[in-house]
């Protein structure tokens, strides 16, 4: 994280009532809003993790026994199906192979036969490394009357999210990636027809905590009154803002340009060090990179291995267990000297467990490639 | 908060399955077991509010349709009855008058009509001021084959809390009050009769945020491999651990009689100064003081002139709203010397609102009581 927000994580502590500390949170809504591009009132983030951004859109614009379509490509795929089901609804998923994208044709297809009320997908799958192209599913939704949702956990803030301009009816994401605040909150935001089908409700939202209505009561530009729901996780707040701060300091485009060069670099050192990629170029996620793990290298070994020169990268999920590494440049990490010092101790590690690779050709390509 | 629970917040954030946070998680859940009196298992804090700590344990012990029983005497045993119908369950309450405690006889004789699965209380009630004796409550549940639940949220760390010796099956709190961490998480713990019904459901959780046996895949001892369920809030953690540790060092009995000193001076100050306690004495929350606005004197304009010496005070909610202030002093703020200064800066609000006072009397007293 950058020394900004750690500073900002130990301003001292104040009332969350105290009108103080309600201009931090506008400026926090307000900052969330250019961050997703959108002029949704609705917009703020919640106390919890990602996850419990996923939840909070399931849970409030579901009521049991409604139709959802939701699109699995990978892990979160599935539990966005899964949290759904726990919300009563009536769940229908559309399947792609981990590693590719939905196809649009598909959930239109599954749309004909079957209207749902929400389609729910995944923008940028964390297990895979996939970036779905929004356009053509929210476009088929909307043309079957549904909502769509999207998990932006792993995209907001590293490349583009276009809320308004998409047609997105509502999206989540984390604290902790793109943002580059620490894991603990989760931007959330939902638009006219979304909050349409909030008001329209028969049942009240299951979950008292994650209950939208009454956290726009404390949240909202237009509740001055502030209505008590629940204590502000206050410290963290803080930290949001200053997070969001830098990212707007430095500018939404130059930030995902930034991303973008990393990313460049980190594929044309790997593929001249002879390894590929799991995911097409077009559909590649510039933030998260999933490597395939060359046939009779250990994968955990490598990731042991690269954590003597404190590197951490993760594996993988599900059915690409083993299989692929993933690879993250975010937030403050996502610099040109860490894309090389990687590369260096990842080349170190893959020749010590037996693989044959010209020394220094991935370095030489990934300087190329930085331009 | 303590500084060096600030200096924790700004802990340089590791991975969250990372094995040097692993072993600060461990520190956690033992210093959490040791706060809470208890040799369960099954104690983690939870990354949400206090809020989410009641939402955790309705979800995961009751099931669509499950009886059960909660004792409102306040707002927060209120908002225990409505989550409790929102995870689906039918609900009966016993009431009390805002202000005075639950009869665990009208609990018991309640019982007798409508058999519970779960009798469901709060230990300290804050919107009252009122500390609930747990004792007859979770006789009487257990008695009639109930699990007994608490809302620890303003006791846990400033008031005796004994779960294994009380019998709780369940109990939560928060980070922020008596434990003195930032708000934004919600200690848990629950016994094996409560894991017991866990483990025979017929339905899986509502909530998979919260859903108990997932979080004990990661959190738990015998869990060594640590199953992802969501990005644990890594700064957070590191700021409970520090404040764990200081409640330690302090020793919970020292905190206890610490917190019942302040109490006793703040009692008796007001009580100088002609101004009258909610609560019946043997029913008091120490860390928690409510105290009657006197008549003709506008509550609100007396907590404004408090921000004007940063001494902020809350509201009645409810039926006591504008009837009485709500007067914390807990973790590092209870000490002599800030009773002194409120009495001192109270007692200059209440005369400039035109109350008679004999001047210094308070101060006098709560300076005697501190012996």
């Amino acid at each position: 994280m950058d020394p900004r927000v750690l500073r900002a994580m130990a301003t001292p502590v104040i009332g969350h009532l105290d009108p103080a500390f309600l201009a931090v949170m506008d400026d926090v809504s307000q900052f969330l809003r250019q961050v997703f591009r959108t002029r949704n009132e609705f917009t703020l983030p919640l106390s919890g993790t990602g996850t419990a951004g996923m939840e909070a859109v399931m849970v409030n614009l579901l009521e049991p026994g409604d139709e959802v379509l939701v699109g699995v490509a990978g892990y979160f795929g599935q539990r966005m199906a899964e949290v759904a089901r726990r919300a009563g609804a009536r769940v229908q998923t559309v399947e792609a192979e981990w590693g590719t994208p939905l196809d649009p044709d598909r959930i239109e297809a599954a749309l004909r036969e079957r209207p749902a009320r929400v389609v729910a997908f995944v923008h940028a799958e964390t297990s895979t490394g996939v970036l779905q192209p929004p356009g053509p599913i929210v476009e088929v939704a909307h043309r079957h009357g549904a909502l769509a949702v999207a998990d932006c956990v792993t995209s907001l803030g590293s490349v583009p999210v276009e809320v308004d301009a998409w047609g997105l009816d509502a999206a989540y994401s984390c604290s902790q990636k793109g943002l580059g605040a620490p894991p603990g909150m989760a931007p959330v935001t939902f638009g006219e027809r979304a909050l349409e089908r909030i008001r329209s409700r028969k049942s009240p939202v299951q979950s008292f905590y994650l209950d939208m209505t009454q956290l726009m009561a404390y949240w909202g530009d237009g509740a001055r009154d502030r209505a008590y729901h629940h204590t502000a996780p206050i410290s963290m707040i803080y930290a949001l803002r200053e997070a969001l701060r830098l990212v707007l300091e430095e500018g939404l485009e130059a930030r995902w340009e930034r991303i973008g060069r990393v990313h460049r670099m980190l594929v044309a050192g790997l593929e001249a060090m002879g390894l590929r990629m799991l995911v097409a170029p077009e559909y590649r996620l510039a933030p998260l990179n999933t490597v395939v793990v060359p046939e009779g290298i250990d994968a955990a070994a490598v990731q042991r291995r690269l954590l003597d020169f404190d590197i951490e990268i993760a594996s993988g999920f599900g059915p690409l267990k083993g299989k692929i590494w993933r690879v993250g440049f975010m937030g403050v990490n996502a610099e040109p000297k860490n894309v090389l010092s990687f590369l260096a101790a990842f080349e170190t590690a893959l020749r010590e467990q037996g693989l044959r690779l010209e020394p220094g050709a991935g370095l030489a390509a990934a300087a190329a490639a930085a331009g």
